[in-house]
């Protein structure tokens, strides 16, 4: 008997890690989670109260809704897009889905079938990696280059007949890195000249540190034909208990996705869609100082680190929502980490999550954007105070 | 290259529906939408009111929470069904999930892999066909037997070594009809004996006719190594627009859905848990209403057809939301259904939407639960008035 689709791939990494806390008191020193990439406090209060108008005056936040989203919401992410982007970017090319992480399983059930092949530069996103086992693909990963940035010479290398897809998360998770515009523009090449689709997950875009696109293959008449962008309301305006992401590409390929998410979910729920709207409308004074907030914290982290450096740790990328860090220790991480959490409060997750078996072993990820710099100088001095029991 | 996951299977039905409506004038004689079961009005005020406290006041209603859902939700079911159905049902055998398609598409998940098998009555729910057609699965049809009810000892002899699970949706989609408990009893027996999954579909549980508990499976102390049982608060307390559904299963089959739904979605969206616990400490008597309104329409159904049955028309089920009809016109279901939205201004949908390719053809599917008794009389008196074109 054949082990199932679940039995193929690992258990939740967030879920596990805090299983690790159990156990542990932290009377006095208390926990510094830096474990989930997540907003920590909810909406500002005036999107919340609209929120709450919603809830009772418009039946619709409460009734089934189309399978591939809003349609206002479509319309206004179009606009956006076409705007920030410079390219043509209709209603009918956006799809919002419950979460950024369905827009992917929908995309590669749209994409792939049994014993394709997917290209994935490692470190990768976790969740990616379990599509993917679940899915019966074979994920093929693609060692990053100095700066955690891949190459698409490598990537070409990879390409077999079964290849679907590349995919870039862009900054990255875990890595942290903002890949050039130049070598998000080669790959699209890449996959272009090859015929595969490029999917760029873009959750963390709004806390990019250049300003404008941060890459220009909208700009091309024909990106649809190619490209795939992922994208997630929840970091931008704190929706993350709402489950509300997106995805931009073809209409013909958003139609193939549509019988995914019609499968699984039917539609996004919808009162997280209306407070997505309603953020996009109002919130992007709010969102710009969320941003010189975040980027301030990476810079703080910039400022903290030679203090770690001395004692042997590097940072190997660090931007948007992650530091992603080389630990000097003779040990695995994963027992690292759950060490950490004993001898420093500290919760991170360790590289062996982020790689295929084996590897990862000299890496943690911080995702740092819940702690201000008072809780970063916090939490470099617990690291740097740290030491395995011998 | 071959077909993608979403190539191997047809275009949601339901919104395909919707497109039979385009350039159609229901001007004078408005269009009679018996085609998705769907509550139409929005959850009682004060439920509202609640939820819009909740989302001013209650933080986590914005945060992630746990995959599994929340921990209150969880023990209020496990109570509920312990008490309803008569057996030890534990927080721990209890997910909730983005809707109850997610819970079908999970559930299958922990159980399957590529090329194995899944019993199925005809007629069957389309999103539970297209999601095994989606997992690389073969959906094996089981037809009724009379009065649309399945019999174990035939589905017995469709049992082969990549069988996996049998799938049960009682009261029935598209059936209407309610599968005695000792039915129930015999495919759960069925299934122990063969080492199968019975996954047991129980969305319309709330407006069974039946008093008390509709099978005994709970009261079995082993139910958890066979019984996976679904519902849905989308329809017992009008949130279908928030996404809210369970599963009830062993907590090592809930630890593998777990890996999917993680991947899907992280977790179901927040506000609806907290609405569906709300309802279910605050609306028992409200939904015995509701359900009482619900069998007067099926009773008005049964009443109201010997009209249509004296031109050939029969009722071959009536119950929950659903009458499935066999039409007595010289015509596939399919173009049916779409002469109906342009003659009598009435959206259906065709058994060929719940049947395997080439069957159904004689049968329509009216979900009545939006329609009262004096619609329902519209209703009839437009398909008695109805012939097809010449």
């Amino acid at each position: 008997m054949s082990p199932s689709r679940t039995a193929s791939t690992f258990q939740p990494p967030v879920m596990e890690a805090r299983r690790w806390l159990e156990g542990v008191d932290f009377t006095g020193r208390p926990l510094i989670n830096v474990s989930q990439a997540a907003p920590v406090d909810p909406p500002p209060l005036e999107m919340r109260q609209a929120m709450a108008r919603m809830i009772v005056e418009q039946d619709d936040t409460h009734l089934y809704g189309p399978v591939l989203g809003l349609p206002a919401l479509r319309a206004q992410v179009a606009q956006d897009w076409s705007q920030a982007y410079g390219g043509q970017i209709g209603a009918e090319n956006v799809a919002i889905t419950s979460g950024c992480n369905q827009a992917f399983t929908a995309a590669i059930a749209a994409l792939c079938a049994e014993g394709d092949e997917v290209i994935v530069p490692v470190p990768y996103y976790f969740n990616h990696r379990m599509w993917l086992d679940m899915a019966g693909l074979r994920c093929v990963p693609l060692p990053a280059r100095a700066g955690l940035i891949p190459d698409p010479q490598d990537a070409a290398t990879r390409i077999t007949p079964r290849t679907r897809a590349i995919v870039l998360v862009t900054p990255n998770n875990p890595g942290g890195v903002e890949y050039p515009a130049e070598t998000v523009r080669a790959f699209f090449e890449l996959a272009r000249a090859r015929g595969l689709a490029l999917i760029i997950d873009e959750t963390y875009r709004d806390f990019h540190s250049r300003d404008g696109a941060p890459h220009d293959l909208f700009r091309d008449p024909d990106w649809d034909q190619t490209l795939i962008q992922l994208y997630s309301f929840s970091k931008a305006y704190r929706l993350t208990g709402h489950r509300v992401g997106a995805m931009v590409a073809s209409d013909t390929r958003l139609a193939e996705a549509e019988k995914f998410l019609d499968t699984v979910t039917i539609c996004p729920n919808q009162l997280g869609q209306h407070a997505a709207l309603w953020g996009m409308r109002n919130l992007g004074d709010w969102l710009a100082g969320e941003r010189r907030a975040i980027l301030d914290r990476r810079a703080a982290i910039e400022a903290l680190f030679p203090k770690l450096a001395a004692q042997g740790w590097v940072l190997e990328g660090c931007g948007a929502y992650f530091a992603y860090v080389r630990h000097p220790f003779d040990m695995p991480s994963d027992e690292l980490a759950r060490d950490l959490v004993r001898q420093a409060h500290v919760l991170t997750l360790p590289g062996t999550m982020f790689m295929p078996e084996g590897q990862g072993k000299r890496h943690l990820r911080l995702a740092f954007a819940n702690v201000d710099r008072a809780g970063l100088t916090v939490l470099f001095d617990r690291l740097a105070a740290y030491s395995p029991a011998p």
